[in-house]
């Protein structure tokens, strides 16, 4: 992994730069003092160190056990109690060419379309449930939970139980009582560890095992940027904040592999839901490119210049197909007969930064040599902890998301909820 | 169909709406006189008038031909040649519970990953192609046309070219040129239609009659729309340059159903890329909720107040689930026991929209009875027309993308294209 500011700082003069570095070193300091906001949340910072071999093998046996038991797993879970291990199964695995059990999820909607599709997909295989919820009253997946455990309670009678898997906190809790009365496999979600900072507990690991993903390489990966990437994340946390500084408040964040979809959704909820807060912060975007090219592309080429981007470009997608010599130049592709698609896909990538740059969007450009489990740890722990010195850059708390009750509250009263 | 401006329009003054009503409806007369900028492309206008009995018949005994002989349509097509058919068949079929012919999409991004993934998928299936470019030198669908027409002879030999549709402009393009040449079954796409505004020329309407949808309802739907909604269109256009002249500058397109998310997806083409230019233009946004109030719902909440959201309100989704009543009320939520999640649903909805009224976010709502072929064509005519009057408000030419060509003339030339 690196980072490139060329073609952001250039936007600015150099002392500003300077002086926001000034300010991220701090606010890194400030993180590292556990002393700023939100401080009962920076469970997240020493997560990879504290891991457990045991932890890590007890999770890799249930994975093993529900790999052996089921077709499918269904993953009940809503923000980031299901979108990091989504991400991380999209980016590392074949998701098309599904081999093993596949993950779907559930409990992230109220949709009954979509339940009722679940549910008609299920018929006629085999699966189990990983429920993921701290306190287990959250609506989407309660709801999620309740139904989809009569559907397999219908279908395995007693043999149920040995098909649901609890991911919670450790003493408090709907969930947690549930899961104890009935016996249920468990999982520990540390309580001082938010939503969307939990990818490499529990919430994160188990689907991701399921999906036959290395996880011991992904929190070596962690562990790795927990001790090598500070500078990294000071400068990603400098430059966006330097943007900001410019009204430059839309960051939209690029790739060229489709795969990186749902790493794109997973920081959207990672920056969005820790920044934006007191009338402030910026707005996370993402493209995924060259197919937003023919869509967001106009708007970003020449739209509000209120916007700036941050690449994340795989170096190397481990593809080898080129593009064939079909003695026809009729298409008049023969400028690239023979050339690999990763090739023209990289030149697509530098040419659109180009375009852009002169187009006055700034461009922060963070490359990945090669997209494995090891990699994407080191991705997950950098993007957090640049998002915890961003916060306090801002001077927000990055680790709380007091405006996600509004909604809520509005529509228990509407629903006629005891105590609304 | 039906729009509710309500608890948008309480954010300004009365006079202030009821001036730009006043602009909305010049640039409508602007748009009918074919006068206004970019009046070559008005062909969609009149196209659900002027598609043919005769037309819709011929489109639909070729699906019928592809359905016969393939469990595959491999779509090659990027930005508005892909984009509105995706949109219709997410939204009109079920994906996850697939029957007849499955659509699955190439040609709109470079990625080698991707590429390989699907040739690996089809390796043991029957596939026909369906290409479609207007000029055939667009580079992502050329390239996929290239290596997938190649899979598709090593497959199937001298009968591959019956397992080949072209769709393309009538005389002009090397696509068209290839097409005559090897006598393919080709389909013409009007010279006086933009990529995307073209979901009703055969674009759209091959691949999302192959995925087994009535595609004359989806016309009549249109049709519909152009004889009935233009003062919904004046309504939605005003409404969103209100928001825009009070610095809304972020419009949040919202479902709260998840196969309405390339809907979404469609919509921020259709904006983003006729609005995006002389640095002007409102940035199209899209969350899939409630999926996305654990995400993004934060930044919406209490984030920088420069947003607006238009909800595209599903009312029936045809489901009939309830949650369950199960003798045992340790999740709480023995409250919506019995309940539709159709009625949870709405009351998130419902909810959601308040607690946003009240967190400085206008809202504008647009209300569908029920998502059938006839709806969607309903909503493609709406949405484009709206398109077209906002775009002459803000006094762009909103049948063009002089922005697109950026990125193409940085790539061709690190790409030795002949000429660049």
């Amino acid at each position: 992994m690196r980072i490139n500011l060329d073609d952001c700082i250039s936007f600015a003069k150099e002392s500003e730069f300077d002086n926001i570095v000034i300010k991220a070193r701090q606010a890194n300091e400030l993180l590292k003092s556990r002393k700023g906001k939100g401080s009962d949340f920076l469970g997240w910072m020493d997560l990879p160190d504290k891991i457990t071999d045991e932890e890590i093998q007890n999770i890799t046996v249930t994975a093993k056990k529900i790999q052996m038991q089921s077709d499918v797993l269904v993953v009940i879970g809503i923000g980031g109690s299901y979108l990091g291990a989504r991400a991380a199964i999209e980016a590392l695995t074949d998701t098309l060419n599904k081999k093993g059990t596949e993950v779907i999820y559930v409990g992230n909607n109220i949709s009954g379309k979509y339940v009722e599709s679940v549910l008609e997909y299920l018929k006629d295989k085999d699966y189990s449930l990983n429920v993921i919820s701290k306190s287990g009253t959250t609506t989407e997946p309660a709801i999620a939970f309740r139904i989809f455990r009569e559907a397999l309670y219908e279908k395995y009678q007693n043999e149920a139980k040995n098909r649901i898997y609890v991911t919670t906190d450790k003493k408090t809790g709907s969930l947690r009582k549930i899961s104890d009365k009935e016996n249920y496999i468990s999982f520990e979600i540390p309580s001082d560890v938010g939503g969307r900072y939990s990818v490499l507990t529990p919430c994160g690991l188990l689907p991701i095992a399921v999906a036959g993903i290395d996880i011991k390489q992904m929190v070596d990966g962690a562990r790795y940027s927990l001790n090598n990437c500070e500078e990294m994340c000071i400068q990603y946390a400098s430059a966006r904040n330097l943007m900001y500084s410019l009204n430059k408040t839309i960051e939209i964040m690029v790739n060229y592999d489709p795969s990186l979809h749902y790493l794109t959704e997973w920081w959207k909820q990672l920056y969005g839901e820790s920044e934006g807060k007191e009338n402030k912060g910026i707005f996370p975007a993402g493209v995924d490119n060259t197919t937003d090219l023919h869509s967001m592309g106009q708007y970003i080429q020449e739209g509000i210049r209120n916007i700036f981007e941050t690449v994340v470009y795989l170096k190397d997608d481990m593809s080898s197909i080129c593009i064939p010599d079909t003695n026809d130049n009729s298409d008049g592709l023969d400028y690239i007969k023979n050339k690999q698609l990763q090739y023209v896909n990289k030149m697509a990538m530098k040419g659109t930064k180009l375009a852009h740059v002169n187009g006055n969007v700034p461009v922060i450009f963070i490359e990945i040599e090669k997209m494995d489990a090891f990699t994407y740890g080191q991705i997950v722990y950098f993007f957090e902890k640049a998002c915890g010195i961003s916060g306090y850059i801002l001077d927000v708390n990055p680790f709380d998301q007091p405006g996600v009750e509004a909604y809520k509250k509005s529509m228990f009263k509407l629903l006629g909820k005891p105590g609304y």
